[in-house]
Formats: C-alpha cells, structure tokens, sequence
C-alpha cells in the first residue's frame, strides 16, 4: 500500500487523490474537536472554509437543527455559540445538531479533498480507528496534515507518524512511504515515549497554553480516547458505522 | 541565536528576515552548481526566477561575459549552454564569467529573501562554511530548505539539520530551534551515517538517478568539498572574501 504523508496542504491541488483515501489531521485541535461532536451524539459536524459561510449554512439549516462554532487564530469568533475546545461538545450542547465548524488550518481541508475515494478524519484520540479502516479499505493513502499558518506542525506529523506506525505494527500493513511519511514516523518513533510533553512544547501547543488553553492541549494529546471514525459524506462529517 | 528553519519557502513572505542572516539551501543541484561556479572562478552566479527573466539578462549583459545555465524538471533549457549539473561548471566553461542561473525549485528564492540582512548559499558541500559565517555573524537565521516542486525534500532538510549541529557542536552556538528546525536536526542525527544513502534513495535523488544523473547526485552528497561561501550582493552571488 503507497502512503503519502503532506506536511502541509499547499500541495494538495496538485495530489493524485482519485479513489484513494485521504485522512485530514488536525490534532490541535479541529480534529479532536470533530471526534468530541460525534462520540457527543451530534448528527453531524460540517467542516467550512470561513465564518461567511459558516454563517450562510446556519440560516439555511435554522437554528434549532444547527450550532456554530470554530475560531481564528485560537480565539472564538463573535457571534458564534462555540468555540473550538473538544470540551465544548457535549449531550447538551451539540446532541441531535449539526455542528458548523470553522477553524483556522483544519476545516477548509476537507472542501479541497472531497475528489477522494474516501475522507477520514484522523487526531490522536481516535488514531487507532482510523488505522482499522484504512487497513481494511486495503486502499493507497494520502494523509494530510493541516498544519499551522500554512507551515508544518509537530502535532499534526507526529499523528501521522504514529498512524503510520500503528498501520506497520499493529495491522502488518506493508506501505511504501513518501519521504515525508518517512519522516513524520521517525519523529514519532523519536518522540513517543513523550508526545504529550513534545505537543505542549511545541510552536501551537505553546500558542493556545498562552492563550490559556492547556486543559485543550492536554486532551487532545491523549491516545484513542474517542474511539469513533468521522467520515466525510456529501460535505459532512458523520460517525461512520463500517466504511 | 534564534534558528528557524523553513522545510519548504512557501511562507517565506510572512517571515521577519529584516536583518536577519539567510541561508538558501538546493543541494540538488543549484547550491551545489553555485559553489562549483564560484570555485571554478566565475565572477558571479545570478539567480533567477524563470528562462524568460534569465534569457533578457543575458542580452543585457552581452554574450561574452554571460552564460546561460538552467533546467526544467532536471533537464537543461533549450539554448541554454548548460543544465545544472555541477561537474558543468569548470575555469574553461565559466572563468571569468557571470553564469545566469534558473533552476525548478532553488534560484527563485533568492528574490524572496533580498530582504534580509545576509543571504548566502548553502549545500553540504560547503556546510561548514556558511555554519562559520553564521557563527561569526551572531544574527538570528532563517535557514530556507527550497524543498522540491513546493514540497518537502529530504535532501535540503538533511543538509538544514546538518548546519544546526555543526553550529552546536563545532561552533558552541547556543540555539533556540523553531519545531522544524528541531526535526531537521533530528532527521540528520538520525541519517548522518547513512547521509548519502538517504539522499540517492530520496524521491529526488530516485528522479535524478532515472534521468542518468547519480554522478550528480554522490557529489551533491559530499561533505564540505567546496569551501566557498556564497553570498547575495545586488541580486549576484558572489564569492566572500570575508562577511
């Protein structure tokens, strides 16, 4: 199986996505925010590529049937009900809604890969499910790491890595890689004895602890405690039964 | 010194350069082709952002004391003298000469970076002069990887690794990384006994070897065989006698 690793999505027109999968990781923290909304009991979770349409999207749905939330540059947009913290999504908040998700590097992804065979969304808290289901699709694969500001992220490699680790490990996969990917596994496998403290010290994990956000940076740093599987069907993420 | 280290020049144009030291690394070939054209005795390299750019600037300069060197996805322009591969560049095809330069991924940078406060060339085999020039200057540095087709390559990322240990280890340099920068360095420590293997079994140095290119490859690979420090003044580079 051929697994392409993107440090970054600035190269994504250019991919060859046609029938494969395609799995969009942004661990801090639209990714783990995606997971909290479904294993939260929302019917699905809409991924967009700004607060205009975000906000379009709202009217049309209603507001009894759908919830904003998202932010830029790690602080809750005006006038949405949520920001972006996985705490946030909850029965009570998003059980039976549409949530419409807004972020800076992870949500405009998903709109630029939907040529895919299959999306996935991938993060640490649920990298065990995606591993499963790529392993079972049996299909060549482009995991894609949204990043930060257009520039590579530690988290977003590191979960990479470590789904390519899993893929090779736990699933006898055998996967021809990118260098990239080759690159993102040693980095895993440098740091996985300390991920948690290799995320908190990184760039984006020292970003939202100053902006007060270390309890987010500490959830989404934990290993497949949101055994669910988003998948992207007709623009929305939803918790897939079997792919 | 703050050392930050770019694995692609994608964001190069929100980066704080002013005054900064800039190092532009192509080790397959431009940097390389640079070094060998300074060696060889060429007045100046003038990188360039396209044939068009290049062929105008050689009509400026007149043919006599400009050649024309270049290629397009490894393979040398048309009515361009010569390509780019470094053994190209001898006293007899360049002495004396400026060589106008327009390469797929390494000569457009340097137009981006004209901003800051020095820029020099760097391969690995030049690696410790630019890490001296770099340690001399006391500057924060941005160390720009020109990667391949606007993506990552292991090549310019193992050589940018290398520059941050020689400037620890040889040098004292106390450094602050950016996350890259870290992972730069640890992908060298990691390959360093293997460095050349990495580089001809990296998806450029695969491309180059199919294209008949390997010789160019084992050279770009080599340590320090051509100490010169190339260095930006007036949009040329040329030869540093001292920085």
């Amino acid at each position: 199986m051929n697994v392409q690793l993107l440090l970054t999505p600035h190269t994504l027109e250019r991919a060859e996505l046609e029938g494969r999968t395609v799995v969009v990781i942004d661990v801090l923290r639209s990714s783990t925010s995606i997971c909290a909304s479904l294993l939260a009991g929302a019917r699905s979770v809409i991924p967009t590529s700004g607060p205009g349409e975000a906000g379009e999207l709202r009217a049309k749905l209603g507001a009894d049937s759908a919830v904003l939330a998202g932010e830029r540059n790690g602080v809750k947009i005006e006038n949405f009900q949520y920001g972006n913290s996985p705490a946030e999504f909850t029965p009570e908040t998003v059980g039976g809604k549409n949530v419409i998700l807004c972020t800076t590097n992870g949500t405009s992804v998903f709109g630029r890969v939907a040529r895919a065979g299959l999306v996935l969304s991938g993060a640490l808290v649920n990298v065990s499910s995606v591993a499963q289901a790529i392993a079972l699709q049996k299909k060549d694969t482009v995991i894609v790491c949204s990043g930060r500001e257009g520039g590579f992220s530690i988290e977003d490699t590191l979960c990479g890595g470590m789904l390519i680790d899993v893929l090779r490990q736990k699933h006898g996969c055998d996967l021809t890689l990118n260098d990239a990917g080759s690159l993102a596994r040693l980095l895993y496998r440098d740091r996985q004895t300390s991920l948690k403290e290799a995320i908190s010290q990184g760039e984006h994990g020292r970003f939202l602890t100053a902006l007060g956000m270390s309890a987010d940076v500490d959830l989404c740093s934990r290993i497949d405690i949101m055994p669910v599987l988003p998948v992207l069907k007709d623009g929305c993420l939803v918790k897939a039964d079997a792919v």
